[in-house]
């Protein structure tokens, strides 16, 4: 596991008193400067180079009835994500962050349209999990292959020179996977935990409260003790990617931005098979998702922004993108109280 | 008095409802899109041309002792500006917003450099303000000045395209003239509102409180009434500016996003004087400073972030444009459910 530089920690906040601007005065950006100026090469860059990987699959328990846009939107979505029409395709492009989408396992076919907006990888390992609330979400194998699969593409991102890792997600039904794996790794409850998804109604709610309880009762009778048991059992394909893709992050030094409820509960898994992982995630934005601040606490971390969203597919990061470019150029181009020849704080 | 257009409002939420994302899921982003709709010209427009004016003026008050920085401060800040070393100089290159300078009162001379990075409009109208604490901050006429000054740049801004207006300052004290003026249109007491400023120890905080006490004393004796009174009385050039800046932005029909402490009194004064100007007001971060949030909501305000800065020259706004470039994009870009045949939700 790699380790921030902590002497390049020490050198940001220096640098941080020095620029033209009463101490402390900018805020959380400071904050953010220093996370970052310890993970990052030196000297510290004035700019990101962000990259979002999202993660496609479907989800067996999506047959339970707990969301509320039918399971084929999972293929439709990474249509649409191909063509420019989504929230992240949009995101992305506005704030320059470069898009990959990476099917690990879409159940329904879908067309590949001729000039992609974004890069694809199909590299299905099923035509979705299997239902959680009867079986194991995965076997050890895909489950295994999945994870990899992550790992891999931060692999790849990190060769290309991206130096900021962002995380997302499309499946249909996967907040009830997510929920289940929070409340097993915190020891909240379904009730605490399980929320409205893409906006399922209160009988709907109950419902998937009810699934989530059955898997977890399930998982336990069979078993389930460690993250990875877990993550196989009441997990999903994107979730085991991205539980890879963090690992890779924080085993390479390079900084990875958490999305929402279902990146959360994926880097969840990540930080209980390895706690130092935790290192390298900033959290971006508070989902409105019942039990995400649940679970970005149980990892120690704090959202920068809370606006309320609720989609998924990385935009909440995107979003806060912006955020992390501003902290870092006001540390690198900022002119210091010497080099301006303006007078500091009569500090008494 | 300009009016958003409720029929441009009506069809941008309606457009949400059609967006690829389940209802609701983008939270304030929808929100901010659709204020944004109701105030731009149709159809949406999917940028923003967002413009910066820091007003810079120095403040008598400051001879009490109750900031942490020399008066000279000011002026050397005004060529930091120029120089592309100050925070709001970062902030306005990475976020691609323009950025002028608008002296209307700085009382240390100072160099300007031959390749300025910003605009600068001398148009000083006294050497800074006299002292609150014994004697009316400005006279009637200066205080006009000040206000048709910051009127007039409006105007030039939005005749150059401009379609977000944000206003910043400048000025060594002004968190002084400002808490003394939230005080005076909101009934909060000195201290509930004075605050640290940019990092006045505990001494100098409890003077600042006393000479904001002693302001209020002195003006109500003096007859200040009406909003205007109270700013001529208590407030700054610069703050003057800024309500002038505000006006202009309704009267002729253009957004404005609202920054800090000092710009938020600014606008107060405006909107006391008329109420209306709060229909093209947006807040954009809360200060850190004491009494922000309650001034914010005595404007009915709700800020987008808390990131704990407390810098102003339009920092804090600044920091916020990518926010509503993010809303307005994705508003404009996305694709409908039927664009994209993406299934809607099964809403039962």
């Amino acid at each position: 596991m790699a380790q921030p530089n902590s002497t390049l920690a020490a050198a940001a906040r220096e640098r941080q008193t020095q620029l033209t601007k009463p101490a402390g005065s900018l805020g959380q950006l400071e904050d953010l400067a220093i996370w970052l100026a310890a993970r990052l090469p030196a000297p510290t860059p004035n700019r990101l180079k962000p990259a979002v990987a999202i993660f496609a699959a479907d989800h067996g328990v999506a047959a339970e009835g707990v969301s509320a846009f039918p399971a084929e939107v999972t293929a439709q979505m990474v249509v649409n994500f191909l063509t420019g029409g989504a929230a992240i395709s949009v995101l992305a492009n506005l704030h320059q962050i470069s898009l990959a989408i990476i099917d690990v396992g879409v159940a329904s076919p879908y067309p590949v349209p001729s000039n992609p907006r974004a890069k694809l990888f199909r590299a299905p390992i099923a035509a979705g999990t299997a239902n959680l609330r009867h079986t194991a979400a995965m076997t050890a194998q895909q489950c295994q292959t999945a994870f990899q699969g992550g790992y891999g593409c931060a692999e790849e991102m990190i060769r290309n020179g991206k130096t900021l890792l962002i995380g997302g997600e499309m499946g249909i039904a996967n907040t009830t996977a997510a929920a289940a794996l929070i409340c097993a790794l915190t020891g909240y409850s379904p009730a605490e935990i399980v929320g409205r998804g893409t906006g399922i109604n209160t009988q709907q709610h109950e419902l998937k409260i009810a699934v989530v309880s059955d898997a977890l009762t399930r998982a336990k009778a069979a078993g389930a003790n460690s993250a990875m048991d877990w993550l196989r059992e009441v997990g999903g394909l994107e979730i085991a990617a991205l539980a890879g893709f963090y690992t890779a992050a924080a085993e390479l030094g390079v900084p990875a931005l958490v999305d929402g409820f279902i990146t959360t509960a994926a880097a969840l898994v990540a930080v209980k098979a390895n706690p130092a992982v935790a290192d390298w995630l900033q959290a971006s934005h508070a989902s409105q998702e019942q039990g995400h601040r649940l679970a970005l606490t149980a990892l120690g971390l704090q959202p920068l922004v809370d606006l309320g969203m609720r989609l998924g597919e990385a935009s909440g990061a995107a979003v806060c993108v912006p955020l992390l470019q501003s902290a870092l150029a006001l540390h690198a181009e900022m002119a210091t109280f010497a080099e301006a020849g303006v007078a500091a704080a009569n500090l008494s």
